[in-house]
Protein backbone atom coordinates (compact mmCIF):
# COMPACT_ATOMS: atom_id res chain seq x y z
CA UNK A 1 0.00 0.00 0.00
CA UNK A 2 1.78 3.54 -0.84
CA UNK A 3 1.29 6.24 2.04
CA UNK A 4 1.29 9.56 0.35
CA UNK A 5 2.04 12.54 2.78
CA UNK A 6 2.60 16.78 2.71
CA UNK A 7 5.20 17.96 4.94
CA UNK A 8 6.28 21.16 6.09
CA UNK A 9 10.41 20.89 6.97
CA UNK A 10 12.21 22.98 9.88
CA UNK A 11 13.03 25.52 7.49
CA UNK A 12 9.30 25.84 6.02
CA UNK A 13 9.88 24.16 3.05
CA UNK A 14 6.72 22.01 1.83
CA UNK A 15 6.88 18.86 0.26
CA UNK A 16 5.72 15.85 -0.62
CA UNK A 17 6.23 11.70 -0.87
CA UNK A 18 5.60 8.36 0.22
CA UNK A 19 5.81 7.19 3.64
CA UNK A 20 8.22 4.47 4.05
CA UNK A 21 8.32 3.11 7.99
CA UNK A 22 9.75 6.03 9.43
CA UNK A 23 11.28 8.22 5.97
CA UNK A 24 9.32 9.61 3.29
CA UNK A 25 11.15 8.86 -0.21
CA UNK A 26 10.37 13.07 -1.34
CA UNK A 27 8.82 12.94 -4.91
CA UNK A 28 8.26 16.22 -7.06
CA UNK A 29 6.00 17.33 -9.84
CA UNK A 30 2.00 16.68 -9.59
CA UNK A 31 0.61 14.06 -7.42
CA UNK A 32 -2.05 13.80 -9.28
CA UNK A 33 -0.31 13.08 -12.79
CA UNK A 34 2.83 10.59 -11.92
CA UNK A 35 4.74 12.33 -9.34
CA UNK A 36 8.91 11.95 -9.91
CA UNK A 37 11.38 10.32 -6.79
CA UNK A 38 13.67 13.23 -6.12
CA UNK A 39 15.97 10.56 -4.20
CA UNK A 40 15.97 12.09 -1.43
CA UNK A 41 14.90 10.67 2.17
CA UNK A 42 13.61 12.59 4.71
CA UNK A 43 13.12 11.51 8.51
CA UNK A 44 9.42 11.65 9.40
CA UNK A 45 10.16 12.90 12.85
CA UNK A 46 12.21 16.01 11.22
CA UNK A 47 8.87 17.56 9.15
CA UNK A 48 5.43 18.48 10.25
CA UNK A 49 3.05 16.64 8.33
CA UNK A 50 0.27 18.38 6.90
CA UNK A 51 -3.02 17.86 5.11
CA UNK A 52 -2.26 15.32 2.56
CA UNK A 53 -4.01 16.96 0.10
CA UNK A 54 -5.77 20.47 -0.68
CA UNK A 55 -9.41 19.85 -1.50
CA UNK A 56 -11.45 22.88 -3.22
CA UNK A 57 -14.46 21.56 -1.01
CA UNK A 58 -14.76 18.67 1.19
CA UNK A 59 -18.49 16.87 0.19
CA UNK A 60 -19.15 15.79 3.57
CA UNK A 61 -22.28 12.69 3.41
CA UNK A 62 -25.18 12.54 6.20
CA UNK A 63 -27.01 9.61 6.76
CA UNK A 64 -24.97 7.49 5.36
CA UNK A 65 -24.17 4.21 7.39
CA UNK A 66 -27.19 1.50 8.18
CA UNK A 67 -26.61 1.17 12.02
CA UNK A 68 -26.59 4.94 12.67
CA UNK A 69 -29.46 5.32 10.24
CA UNK A 70 -31.21 2.68 12.33
CA UNK A 71 -30.48 4.01 15.60
CA UNK A 72 -31.59 7.35 14.67
CA UNK A 73 -34.85 5.78 12.84
CA UNK A 74 -33.43 7.64 9.57
CA UNK A 75 -34.30 5.53 6.42
CA UNK A 76 -31.65 4.97 3.58
CA UNK A 77 -31.63 7.89 1.27
CA UNK A 78 -32.06 7.22 -2.33
CA UNK A 79 -29.74 9.71 -2.76
CA UNK A 80 -26.43 10.68 -1.03
CA UNK A 81 -27.40 13.31 1.25
CA UNK A 82 -24.49 16.23 1.34
CA UNK A 83 -23.05 19.61 2.64
CA UNK A 84 -20.24 21.23 1.74
CA UNK A 85 -17.18 22.11 4.08
CA UNK A 86 -15.36 24.83 2.75
CA UNK A 87 -11.19 24.84 2.52
CA UNK A 88 -11.27 26.79 5.20
CA UNK A 89 -12.45 24.18 7.56
CA UNK A 90 -8.93 22.08 6.80
CA UNK A 91 -6.80 21.12 9.53
CA UNK A 92 -4.17 18.76 9.09
CA UNK A 93 -2.42 16.07 11.40
CA UNK A 94 -1.57 17.09 15.13
CA UNK A 95 -3.70 20.47 13.95
CA UNK A 96 -5.44 22.44 17.04
CA UNK A 97 -9.24 22.09 16.65
CA UNK A 98 -10.48 25.78 17.63
CA UNK A 99 -13.78 26.86 19.12
CA UNK A 100 -15.26 29.39 17.58
CA UNK A 101 -15.68 32.95 19.83
CA UNK A 102 -19.28 33.10 19.18
CA UNK A 103 -20.33 29.88 19.96
CA UNK A 104 -20.20 27.98 23.41
CA UNK A 105 -22.02 24.88 22.73
CA UNK A 106 -21.54 21.56 22.78
CA UNK A 107 -18.39 20.42 19.41
CA UNK A 108 -18.80 16.74 18.67
CA UNK A 109 -16.38 14.47 16.59
CA UNK A 110 -16.96 12.61 14.13
CA UNK A 111 -14.44 10.01 12.59
CA UNK A 112 -14.75 9.21 8.62
CA UNK A 113 -13.48 8.02 5.74
CA UNK A 114 -12.29 10.26 3.07
CA UNK A 115 -12.14 9.90 -0.30
CA UNK A 116 -10.05 11.58 -2.14
CA UNK A 117 -10.58 12.47 -6.19
CA UNK A 118 -7.31 11.90 -8.15
CA UNK A 119 -8.66 13.70 -11.43
CA UNK A 120 -11.85 15.98 -12.54
CA UNK A 121 -14.98 13.46 -12.06
CA UNK A 122 -18.20 14.93 -14.28
CA UNK A 123 -20.94 12.18 -14.97
CA UNK A 124 -18.89 9.13 -13.92
CA UNK A 125 -20.49 5.87 -14.07
CA UNK A 126 -20.41 3.56 -10.88
CA UNK A 127 -17.70 0.96 -13.19
CA UNK A 128 -15.67 3.86 -13.62
CA UNK A 129 -15.58 5.43 -10.89
CA UNK A 130 -12.88 3.78 -9.03
CA UNK A 131 -10.32 5.18 -11.79
CA UNK A 132 -11.75 8.67 -10.28
CA UNK A 133 -9.97 7.88 -6.45
CA UNK A 134 -6.61 8.60 -5.78
CA UNK A 135 -6.60 7.33 -2.18
CA UNK A 136 -8.21 7.16 1.03
CA UNK A 137 -7.71 9.18 4.24
CA UNK A 138 -9.04 9.77 7.53
CA UNK A 139 -11.48 12.92 8.69
CA UNK A 140 -13.08 14.15 11.66
CA UNK A 141 -15.62 16.02 10.54
CA UNK A 142 -16.09 18.66 13.59
CA UNK A 143 -19.59 19.71 14.55
CA UNK A 144 -21.22 22.79 16.56
CA UNK A 145 -24.27 20.87 17.27
CA UNK A 146 -26.36 23.14 18.75
CA UNK A 147 -26.63 24.92 15.89
CA UNK A 148 -28.31 22.39 13.88
CA UNK A 149 -31.24 23.20 14.78
CA UNK A 150 -31.13 26.43 16.28
CA UNK A 151 -33.64 28.05 12.81
CA UNK A 152 -37.05 26.14 12.76
CA UNK A 153 -37.27 26.89 9.04
CA UNK A 154 -33.26 25.62 7.77
CA UNK A 155 -31.31 23.13 9.03
CA UNK A 156 -27.54 24.89 9.41
CA UNK A 157 -25.67 21.98 8.60
CA UNK A 158 -22.85 23.90 6.68
CA UNK A 159 -23.10 26.56 9.04
CA UNK A 160 -22.56 24.24 12.29
CA UNK A 161 -19.68 21.97 9.96
CA UNK A 162 -18.27 24.74 8.34
CA UNK A 163 -16.01 26.49 10.94
CA UNK A 164 -12.36 27.49 10.30
CA UNK A 165 -10.39 23.79 11.79
CA UNK A 166 -13.63 21.73 11.82
CA UNK A 167 -12.41 19.96 8.73
CA UNK A 168 -9.35 17.72 10.43
CA UNK A 169 -8.16 15.26 7.08
CA UNK A 170 -5.00 13.10 6.91
CA UNK A 171 -2.30 11.63 8.03
CA UNK A 172 -1.88 10.03 4.63
CA UNK A 173 -3.75 9.18 1.52
CA UNK A 174 -3.49 5.43 1.56
CA UNK A 175 -3.53 4.14 -2.75
CA UNK A 176 -4.71 0.43 -3.08
CA UNK A 177 -6.54 0.48 0.12
CA UNK A 178 -9.73 -1.90 0.55
CA UNK A 179 -12.53 -0.23 2.47
CA UNK A 180 -14.55 -3.53 2.12
CA UNK A 181 -12.85 -5.18 5.02
CA UNK A 182 -11.57 -2.47 7.31
CA UNK A 183 -12.75 -1.11 10.52
CA UNK A 184 -12.80 2.49 11.58
CA UNK A 185 -11.71 3.24 15.37
CA UNK A 186 -12.31 6.66 17.16
CA UNK A 187 -10.51 7.41 20.28
CA UNK A 188 -11.49 10.33 22.79
CA UNK A 189 -8.84 10.76 25.41
CA UNK A 190 -7.66 6.62 24.59
CA UNK A 191 -11.26 5.55 25.52
CA UNK A 192 -12.55 4.05 22.46
CA UNK A 193 -15.55 5.51 21.50
CA UNK A 194 -16.82 4.25 17.82
CA UNK A 195 -15.94 1.18 15.73
CA UNK A 196 -17.48 0.55 12.75
CA UNK A 197 -17.27 -1.19 9.65
CA UNK A 198 -16.88 0.38 6.44
CA UNK A 199 -18.86 -1.94 4.75
CA UNK A 200 -22.05 -0.93 6.82
CA UNK A 201 -21.97 2.61 4.58
CA UNK A 202 -25.15 2.70 2.51
CA UNK A 203 -23.56 4.63 -0.46
CA UNK A 204 -19.66 3.17 -0.71
CA UNK A 205 -17.24 5.20 -2.36
CA UNK A 206 -16.87 4.14 -5.76
CA UNK A 207 -21.41 4.95 -5.62
CA UNK A 208 -20.56 7.89 -3.95
CA UNK A 209 -18.28 8.99 -6.95
CA UNK A 210 -20.43 8.25 -9.66
CA UNK A 211 -23.73 9.43 -7.53
CA UNK A 212 -22.20 12.76 -6.78
CA UNK A 213 -20.29 13.69 -9.90
CA UNK A 214 -23.93 13.67 -11.74
CA UNK A 215 -24.22 16.82 -9.12
CA UNK A 216 -21.01 18.42 -9.32
CA UNK A 217 -18.06 18.34 -10.97
CA UNK A 218 -15.40 16.64 -8.49
CA UNK A 219 -11.44 17.98 -8.92
CA UNK A 220 -8.33 16.67 -8.09
CA UNK A 221 -7.44 16.93 -4.28
CA UNK A 222 -11.46 17.03 -3.10
CA UNK A 223 -12.26 14.72 -0.48
CA UNK A 224 -15.78 13.15 0.28
CA UNK A 225 -16.17 12.88 3.85
CA UNK A 226 -18.50 9.55 3.53
CA UNK A 227 -20.05 9.98 6.81
CA UNK A 228 -20.37 8.72 10.33
CA UNK A 229 -21.61 6.07 12.08
CA UNK A 230 -22.82 5.46 16.24
CA UNK A 231 -20.66 6.64 18.67
CA UNK A 232 -20.33 10.37 17.74
CA UNK A 233 -19.74 12.21 21.09
CA UNK A 234 -18.79 15.45 22.72
CA UNK A 235 -15.11 17.38 22.85
CA UNK A 236 -14.55 19.02 25.67
CA UNK A 237 -11.31 21.73 25.69
CA UNK A 238 -8.28 20.00 25.85
CA UNK A 239 -9.63 16.67 24.66
CA UNK A 240 -7.85 14.73 22.17
CA UNK A 241 -9.45 12.83 19.35
CA UNK A 242 -7.50 9.64 17.57
CA UNK A 243 -9.37 7.92 14.14
CA UNK A 244 -7.61 5.37 13.25
CA UNK A 245 -8.13 2.48 10.20
CA UNK A 246 -5.63 -0.14 9.92
CA UNK A 247 -3.24 0.93 7.01
CA UNK A 248 -4.68 4.38 6.97
CA UNK A 249 -3.26 5.08 10.70
CA UNK A 250 -4.17 7.60 12.45
CA UNK A 251 -5.63 11.17 12.46
CA UNK A 252 -4.86 13.31 15.61
CA UNK A 253 -5.89 16.20 16.76
CA UNK A 254 -6.62 18.26 20.17
CA UNK A 255 -9.29 20.38 21.21
CA UNK A 256 -8.30 23.69 22.37
CA UNK A 257 -8.02 25.76 25.13
CA UNK B 1 -17.61 54.20 -9.91
CA UNK B 2 -15.02 51.39 -10.74
CA UNK B 3 -16.38 48.51 -12.93
CA UNK B 4 -13.48 45.87 -12.92
CA UNK B 5 -13.66 42.83 -15.56
CA UNK B 6 -11.52 39.78 -16.36
CA UNK B 7 -11.85 39.28 -19.93
CA UNK B 8 -10.79 36.68 -22.18
CA UNK B 9 -9.34 37.43 -25.93
CA UNK B 10 -10.05 36.00 -29.06
CA UNK B 11 -6.63 34.91 -28.86
CA UNK B 12 -7.30 32.59 -25.45
CA UNK B 13 -5.28 34.98 -22.68
CA UNK B 14 -7.12 35.76 -19.86
CA UNK B 15 -7.03 39.62 -18.24
CA UNK B 16 -8.42 42.14 -16.72
CA UNK B 17 -8.95 45.44 -16.39
CA UNK B 18 -11.50 48.64 -15.84
CA UNK B 19 -14.35 48.85 -18.15
CA UNK B 20 -14.29 52.46 -19.13
CA UNK B 21 -17.72 52.98 -21.67
CA UNK B 22 -16.60 50.19 -24.37
CA UNK B 23 -12.88 49.92 -23.86
CA UNK B 24 -11.33 48.17 -21.28
CA UNK B 25 -8.13 49.89 -19.61
CA UNK B 26 -5.88 46.88 -18.96
CA UNK B 27 -4.39 46.18 -15.51
CA UNK B 28 -1.76 43.62 -14.58
CA UNK B 29 -1.05 42.74 -10.78
CA UNK B 30 -3.44 40.73 -8.30
CA UNK B 31 -6.73 42.87 -8.33
CA UNK B 32 -7.07 42.48 -4.34
CA UNK B 33 -3.51 44.17 -3.68
CA UNK B 34 -2.98 47.62 -6.13
CA UNK B 35 -3.34 46.51 -9.41
CA UNK B 36 -1.17 48.62 -11.70
CA UNK B 37 -2.29 49.71 -15.70
CA UNK B 38 -0.39 48.37 -18.46
CA UNK B 39 -1.08 51.46 -20.55
CA UNK B 40 -3.22 48.99 -23.17
CA UNK B 41 -6.78 49.49 -23.88
CA UNK B 42 -9.06 46.97 -25.50
CA UNK B 43 -12.53 47.19 -26.91
CA UNK B 44 -15.07 45.72 -24.78
CA UNK B 45 -16.54 43.95 -27.91
CA UNK B 46 -13.06 42.03 -29.17
CA UNK B 47 -13.16 40.09 -25.96
CA UNK B 48 -15.27 37.53 -23.90
CA UNK B 49 -16.10 38.83 -20.34
CA UNK B 50 -15.49 36.16 -17.70
CA UNK B 51 -16.38 36.13 -14.45
CA UNK B 52 -15.08 39.19 -12.83
CA UNK B 53 -13.41 36.94 -10.09
CA UNK B 54 -12.37 33.14 -9.04
CA UNK B 55 -14.21 32.67 -5.79
CA UNK B 56 -12.66 30.06 -3.72
CA UNK B 57 -16.41 29.79 -2.18
CA UNK B 58 -19.82 31.19 -3.13
CA UNK B 59 -22.13 31.43 0.35
CA UNK B 60 -25.82 32.03 -0.65
CA UNK B 61 -28.10 33.31 1.55
CA UNK B 62 -31.66 32.13 2.59
CA UNK B 63 -34.41 34.12 3.72
CA UNK B 64 -32.72 37.49 3.69
CA UNK B 65 -35.25 39.64 2.47
CA UNK B 66 -38.45 41.15 4.66
CA UNK B 67 -41.04 40.91 1.47
CA UNK B 68 -40.12 37.30 0.82
CA UNK B 69 -40.10 36.18 4.72
CA UNK B 70 -43.00 37.97 4.49
CA UNK B 71 -44.55 36.23 1.42
CA UNK B 72 -43.34 32.51 2.46
CA UNK B 73 -44.74 33.32 6.54
CA UNK B 74 -40.66 32.97 7.87
CA UNK B 75 -39.80 34.93 10.56
CA UNK B 76 -37.00 36.76 9.95
CA UNK B 77 -33.70 34.53 11.07
CA UNK B 78 -31.37 36.40 14.14
CA UNK B 79 -28.11 34.88 12.05
CA UNK B 80 -27.64 34.51 8.48
CA UNK B 81 -28.53 31.13 6.96
CA UNK B 82 -26.31 30.02 4.04
CA UNK B 83 -25.45 27.22 2.21
CA UNK B 84 -22.00 27.20 0.07
CA UNK B 85 -22.64 26.97 -3.67
CA UNK B 86 -18.77 25.66 -4.79
CA UNK B 87 -16.86 27.16 -7.19
CA UNK B 88 -17.50 24.26 -10.25
CA UNK B 89 -21.19 25.89 -10.02
CA UNK B 90 -19.66 29.50 -11.77
CA UNK B 91 -20.82 30.40 -14.81
CA UNK B 92 -19.58 34.10 -16.41
CA UNK B 93 -21.47 36.58 -18.42
CA UNK B 94 -23.46 35.22 -21.57
CA UNK B 95 -22.65 31.45 -20.43
CA UNK B 96 -25.32 28.86 -20.74
CA UNK B 97 -26.70 27.32 -17.89
CA UNK B 98 -27.65 23.42 -18.37
CA UNK B 99 -30.19 21.30 -17.08
CA UNK B 100 -28.38 18.29 -15.22
CA UNK B 101 -28.87 15.39 -16.94
CA UNK B 102 -30.26 13.42 -14.16
CA UNK B 103 -32.91 16.06 -13.12
CA UNK B 104 -36.14 16.77 -15.48
CA UNK B 105 -37.99 19.08 -13.22
CA UNK B 106 -38.49 22.89 -12.77
CA UNK B 107 -35.25 25.05 -12.61
CA UNK B 108 -35.54 28.44 -11.42
CA UNK B 109 -34.01 31.65 -11.65
CA UNK B 110 -32.57 33.95 -8.37
CA UNK B 111 -31.22 37.33 -9.10
CA UNK B 112 -29.31 38.71 -6.59
CA UNK B 113 -26.64 41.09 -5.33
CA UNK B 114 -23.23 39.37 -4.74
CA UNK B 115 -20.40 41.07 -2.65
CA UNK B 116 -16.92 40.38 -3.33
CA UNK B 117 -14.15 40.30 -0.65
CA UNK B 118 -11.40 41.84 -0.93
CA UNK B 119 -8.98 40.40 1.47
CA UNK B 120 -9.35 37.88 4.27
CA UNK B 121 -11.82 38.23 6.88
CA UNK B 122 -12.13 36.56 10.16
CA UNK B 123 -14.00 37.62 13.17
CA UNK B 124 -14.69 41.12 11.56
CA UNK B 125 -16.80 44.04 12.79
CA UNK B 126 -19.73 45.54 11.59
CA UNK B 127 -17.53 48.75 11.32
CA UNK B 128 -14.55 47.44 9.82
CA UNK B 129 -16.65 44.84 7.42
CA UNK B 130 -17.02 47.29 4.45
CA UNK B 131 -13.09 47.65 4.73
CA UNK B 132 -13.21 43.80 3.82
CA UNK B 133 -15.40 44.37 0.33
CA UNK B 134 -13.72 44.79 -3.14
CA UNK B 135 -17.36 45.78 -4.48
CA UNK B 136 -20.52 44.15 -5.47
CA UNK B 137 -22.20 41.88 -8.71
CA UNK B 138 -24.79 40.50 -9.82
CA UNK B 139 -25.52 36.63 -9.38
CA UNK B 140 -28.23 34.33 -10.84
CA UNK B 141 -28.34 31.93 -8.04
CA UNK B 142 -30.16 29.31 -10.15
CA UNK B 143 -31.64 26.30 -8.19
CA UNK B 144 -32.99 22.68 -9.30
CA UNK B 145 -36.43 23.82 -7.08
CA UNK B 146 -37.76 19.74 -6.91
CA UNK B 147 -34.51 18.72 -5.22
CA UNK B 148 -34.75 20.76 -2.23
CA UNK B 149 -38.09 18.81 -0.38
CA UNK B 150 -37.04 14.98 -1.90
CA UNK B 151 -35.75 13.95 0.93
CA UNK B 152 -37.92 13.96 4.46
CA UNK B 153 -35.41 14.40 6.71
CA UNK B 154 -32.23 16.42 4.80
CA UNK B 155 -33.14 19.68 3.16
CA UNK B 156 -30.84 19.25 0.27
CA UNK B 157 -30.17 22.63 -0.42
CA UNK B 158 -26.61 22.23 -1.19
CA UNK B 159 -27.57 19.65 -3.94
CA UNK B 160 -30.15 21.89 -5.50
CA UNK B 161 -28.23 25.18 -5.72
CA UNK B 162 -24.60 23.08 -6.31
CA UNK B 163 -24.95 22.14 -9.81
CA UNK B 164 -22.15 22.87 -12.50
CA UNK B 165 -23.33 26.74 -14.45
CA UNK B 166 -25.76 27.32 -11.27
CA UNK B 167 -24.09 30.03 -10.14
CA UNK B 168 -23.76 32.45 -13.00
CA UNK B 169 -21.89 35.90 -11.87
CA UNK B 170 -20.72 39.12 -12.83
CA UNK B 171 -20.25 40.96 -15.54
CA UNK B 172 -18.42 43.30 -13.54
CA UNK B 173 -17.55 44.18 -9.93
CA UNK B 174 -17.92 47.90 -9.19
CA UNK B 175 -16.66 49.80 -6.31
CA UNK B 176 -18.08 52.82 -4.71
CA UNK B 177 -21.77 50.98 -5.06
CA UNK B 178 -24.36 52.28 -2.49
CA UNK B 179 -26.42 49.71 -2.52
CA UNK B 180 -28.85 51.60 -0.07
CA UNK B 181 -30.84 53.53 -2.98
CA UNK B 182 -30.49 50.27 -5.29
CA UNK B 183 -33.15 48.14 -6.89
CA UNK B 184 -32.88 44.46 -8.66
CA UNK B 185 -34.31 43.77 -11.66
CA UNK B 186 -34.72 40.17 -13.57
CA UNK B 187 -36.05 39.73 -16.65
CA UNK B 188 -37.66 36.92 -18.15
CA UNK B 189 -37.08 36.51 -21.85
CA UNK B 190 -37.56 40.18 -21.68
CA UNK B 191 -40.37 40.13 -19.27
CA UNK B 192 -40.12 41.73 -15.80
CA UNK B 193 -39.84 39.28 -13.26
CA UNK B 194 -38.42 40.32 -10.12
CA UNK B 195 -38.19 44.16 -9.00
CA UNK B 196 -36.98 44.60 -5.12
CA UNK B 197 -35.16 47.58 -3.49
CA UNK B 198 -31.51 45.99 -2.03
CA UNK B 199 -32.72 48.03 1.33
CA UNK B 200 -35.25 45.71 1.92
CA UNK B 201 -32.55 43.34 2.95
CA UNK B 202 -32.48 41.59 6.63
CA UNK B 203 -29.14 41.35 7.26
CA UNK B 204 -27.09 44.23 4.56
CA UNK B 205 -23.71 43.90 3.14
CA UNK B 206 -21.80 44.69 5.52
CA UNK B 207 -23.89 42.89 8.47
CA UNK B 208 -23.44 39.89 6.59
CA UNK B 209 -19.75 40.00 5.74
CA UNK B 210 -19.52 40.53 9.68
CA UNK B 211 -21.47 38.19 10.58
CA UNK B 212 -20.60 35.59 8.38
CA UNK B 213 -16.61 36.01 9.01
CA UNK B 214 -17.52 35.08 12.77
CA UNK B 215 -18.55 31.67 10.90
CA UNK B 216 -15.74 31.18 8.86
CA UNK B 217 -12.72 33.07 6.71
CA UNK B 218 -14.18 34.84 3.87
CA UNK B 219 -11.30 34.91 1.25
CA UNK B 220 -10.46 37.00 -1.23
CA UNK B 221 -12.62 36.94 -4.81
CA UNK B 222 -15.11 35.21 -2.39
CA UNK B 223 -18.66 35.99 -2.95
CA UNK B 224 -21.33 36.58 -1.22
CA UNK B 225 -24.85 35.64 -2.88
CA UNK B 226 -27.04 38.14 -0.56
CA UNK B 227 -30.27 36.01 -1.31
CA UNK B 228 -33.25 36.64 -3.23
CA UNK B 229 -36.79 38.37 -3.13
CA UNK B 230 -40.29 37.81 -4.94
CA UNK B 231 -40.63 36.61 -8.38
CA UNK B 232 -38.47 33.85 -8.57
CA UNK B 233 -39.51 31.20 -11.53
CA UNK B 234 -39.05 28.44 -13.73
CA UNK B 235 -37.18 28.91 -16.96
CA UNK B 236 -37.48 26.73 -19.62
CA UNK B 237 -35.09 25.52 -21.89
CA UNK B 238 -33.96 28.07 -24.22
CA UNK B 239 -35.08 31.01 -21.65
CA UNK B 240 -33.04 34.21 -21.10
CA UNK B 241 -32.66 35.65 -17.61
CA UNK B 242 -31.17 39.20 -17.08
CA UNK B 243 -30.10 40.65 -13.89
CA UNK B 244 -29.93 44.03 -13.17
CA UNK B 245 -29.15 46.39 -11.06
CA UNK B 246 -28.38 49.70 -12.10
CA UNK B 247 -24.47 50.80 -12.09
CA UNK B 248 -23.74 47.35 -11.92
CA UNK B 249 -24.88 46.23 -15.61
CA UNK B 250 -27.31 43.39 -16.54
CA UNK B 251 -25.81 39.81 -16.14
CA UNK B 252 -27.61 37.78 -19.05
CA UNK B 253 -27.29 33.89 -19.26
CA UNK B 254 -29.27 31.58 -21.03
CA UNK B 255 -30.42 28.19 -20.35
CA UNK B 256 -29.26 25.55 -22.55
CA UNK B 257 -31.02 23.18 -25.24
Amino acid sequence: MKLWTRFKTAHGRIGFGLLQGDQIAEHRGNLYDQPVPTGATIARDAVDLLCPCEPTKIVALWNNYHALGAKLGKAAPSHPLFLIKPATTLAGPDAVIRRPPSYAGKIVFEGELGVVIGKPASHVSEETARDYILGYTLVNDVTAAEIIEQDGNFAQWTRAKGFDTFGCLGPVIAQDFDWREAELVTRLDGAERQRYPLADMIFNPWQLVARLSQDMTLLPGDVIAVGTSIGVGSMKEGALVEVSIDGLGTLANRMGG
